[in-house]
């Protein structure tokens, strides 16, 4: 049976290419970076209604905005619609959420890329552009799924949901929107950038901003004043030894090929305005994972008291204790367990595509997963083309054969998971 | 004699107060930041008229422009001038120049000041504003010094050169332009803010900027990159190393009360631009202090060994070394043999009017001294009212009696060094 649908559906993919490259490259190349989601939405609207999908497309508001696990900076989502398309099974099978989002972070520095940062230009097997591999390669890989299933002729049992939400890069706005909006299944899959790894596990992260205090002198005299640069070395190597210490309690098999599970990451530093005088403020901006099981609270709690214990280290912290604020993008941890149906089915899958193992790992960073599992109590797995070291940065790009497979992954997946009758 | 000059201008000195006040009132509400000098340099010009100097009022251009001591940003000096008033001695004389800077360092961050930065507010004796100690007040004690001897009648054998220059504190283009049209004199003073204390030697000082790179990454795997802030605490560590074997070999007794004589100060760092990801670069700016008998390329060159070592440090810095840019101001150091018949003159009229030894140290920071002496080859002594703590920084001020007494030192010094016919 397997081995029919496995041939059925490959075929499919290979007759298909020009379906999901030309699909990819649409939406490559809407610009969809925070508050632009709207033209991208609308490809992937244009797509769901070849599908034959009940498509829902609203703007998140209401309540939401108090809700406890919103984090954004935004005061209205006019204009970023969120979009989701139910497939409904024809009964009694398992359903499952196919979660993709829509918005993509900045291009940054133009003259780093080597082509228009949304070209969506192909060379070499790749495709190029901000997005491809974070994560609308993914979504591509979804769509093609259902869309193999429908040419096919293969229907479900289960409902498949598919969304394509706003907001995953920077809080989770829009896959809060679809909870509080009633989307719920049995499981859920996330084709985020893992290089084809399974992530049973979700790490999450909080971005945190640190400002380290100093006192005024001219530079000739430096003497006389408390170099805030000086200090913030005292509180960049304390917040090591945090890191070193909270890793050290990682013992989760799947972290063990993974040199800092839950890392803590100082991106920014600036402090200072003279040369000849002496800084009496530096700015840290950084981000700490948070360990699948971890509560966000526990983390907060640890870098809290790394702080404040400096003042035991030295004691001009007790003078001008460093000053902590928790800001911008915030991801909740998730977890799924080992044993859980979906992960057998899918590494079997993986097994079948593939013709090896697949590695499965704990994922370095946060997706909206935590939010799909700790708020909607739905199990949840990360698995996706692309890979993390190019995400977020120039020259951005997926290898197009990766998106394919995992398209033909998630078909058989689904095959299993929402079953078939025959 | 002595005596009879002294309470002559004690008294010309308490009967002007208002005039002296007056005067630095109007200068400090000029905010004559670096290209803003032309009004203030025109209350120089009213003041100089009424005391019968030769005045001479121009705008550097022409040779300076690539002679080899100019250091400036600055491609015009159209509508900055320069201005000199001389008073010409009766002959035979000894003459002197009686430097002071116009400009003054931008007012920065206007909430830190209690009241409007060029406000010349009087309180508790004091005088606010941005230029009061650096060196308004300075100059105003070398005003009130000639025309104290004008309206005392006091005739001096030799040339007396007041000087008014721009861009000391951006390199001494101001300074250098009063060299290249021929100003020369037998010694000159400098009333930068000294607090009274007399220094015979400056030192000098130049700004450096250092690159540090690292490799991006996503913060989640952040061991896949190199942060350019952590190896920026190496780079910083080891410019603490060169800070501590270049002082360890200042053996000046004049600088046996200064903590770091030649301090190397690291007054502004940025890096990075995302929270969560791994800082690629980081820009360092600093200066480095340069003892009053070393060569400024000694200085340059032992800071470049410094970055080159970094490679035996840390494997990283030879795959991308620390870049070094000398850029923006420099200033040259000076010295002046402790023995010069003006330093002993000097001292005797600080003792007869404070009644109390003065402190003869080295200045921690440079001056316009360094150019008059290796280029003028004038012996300079820097000596003036006001403080460094206080000079750029927002709530600057001067101690008002400070200012006269000032004025009455130099007036004595004038007396004796250009020398009188009763």
């Amino acid at each position: 049976m397997n081995k029919d649908y496995q041939s059925l559906i490959h075929s499919w993919m290979n007759e298909n290419r020009v379906v999901g490259i030309e699909l990819l490259q649409k939406l490559v190349r809407n610009r969809s970076i925070q508050t632009n989601e709207y033209e991208a939405q609308q490809v992937i609207i244009n797509h769901l209604q070849k599908l034959d999908l009940e498509i829902d497309e609203w703007e998140v508001t209401g309540d939401i905005f108090t809700h406890p696990y919103f984090c954004s900076t935004r005061k209205s989502f006019l204009k970023s619609p969120n979009v989701v398309g139910v497939k409904r099974g024809i009964g009694k099978g398992k359903s499952i959420i196919l979660n993709g989002h829509i918005d993509v972070v900045p291009e940054g520095d133009v003259t780093q890329w080597t082509d228009d940062p949304y070209s969506g230009k192909i060379e070499g097997g790749r495709m190029y552009g901000r997005g491809t591999t974070d994560m609308k390669g993914g979504t591509v890989s979804l769509l093609l799924a259902i869309q193999a299933l429908k040419e096919l002729g293969i229907q479900l049992n289960g409902d498949v949901i598919f969304q394509s939400v706003i907001e995953e890069e920077s809080g989770g706005a829009g896959t809060l929107g679809t909870l509080l909006r009633g989307y719920k299944a049995d499981a859920a899959i996330i084709p985020e950038p893992t290089n084809m790894k399974i992530f049973p596990r979700q790490q999450g992260s909080m971005w945190f901003r640190l400002t380290v205090k100093g006192r005024s002198a001219h530079g000739g005299t430096r003497y006389e004043g408390v170099s805030a640069i000086e200090k913030s070395m005292v509180v960049i190597q304390e917040l090591q030894n945090l890191e070193k210490a909270r890793n050290a309690r990682i013992v989760d098999p799947l972290y063990e090929n993974t040199p800092i599970p839950i890392p803590i990451n100082l991106g920014v530093i600036k402090g200072g305005d003279w040369p000849s005088s002496v800084a009496d403020e530096v700015i840290i901006e950084g981000r700490i994972g948070v360990a699948p099981d971890e509560e966000m609270r526990h983390a907060q709690e640890e870098l809290r008291l790394c702080l404040k214990n400096l003042e035991n280290i030295d004691r001009w912290f007790r003078e001008k204790p460093v000053g902590l604020d928790w800001f911008g993008a915030r991801w909740v941890p998730g977890t799924i367990d080992e044993d859980h149906p979906l992960m057998g089915i899918l590494q079997s899958k993986f097994e079948q595509v593939k013709q090896t193992d697949p590695k499965i790992e704990a994922s370095p960073w946060g997706t909206d997963g935590g939010l799909l599992e700790k708020l909607g109590g739905i199990p949840v797995i990360v698995f996706g083309p692309g890979t993390t070291e190019i995400a977020h940065f120039p020259n951005e790009y997926i290898e197009l054969e990766r998106m394919f497979e995992v398209a033909e992954i998630i078909a058989l997946t689904l095959i299993e998971w929402c079953g078939v009758n025959r």
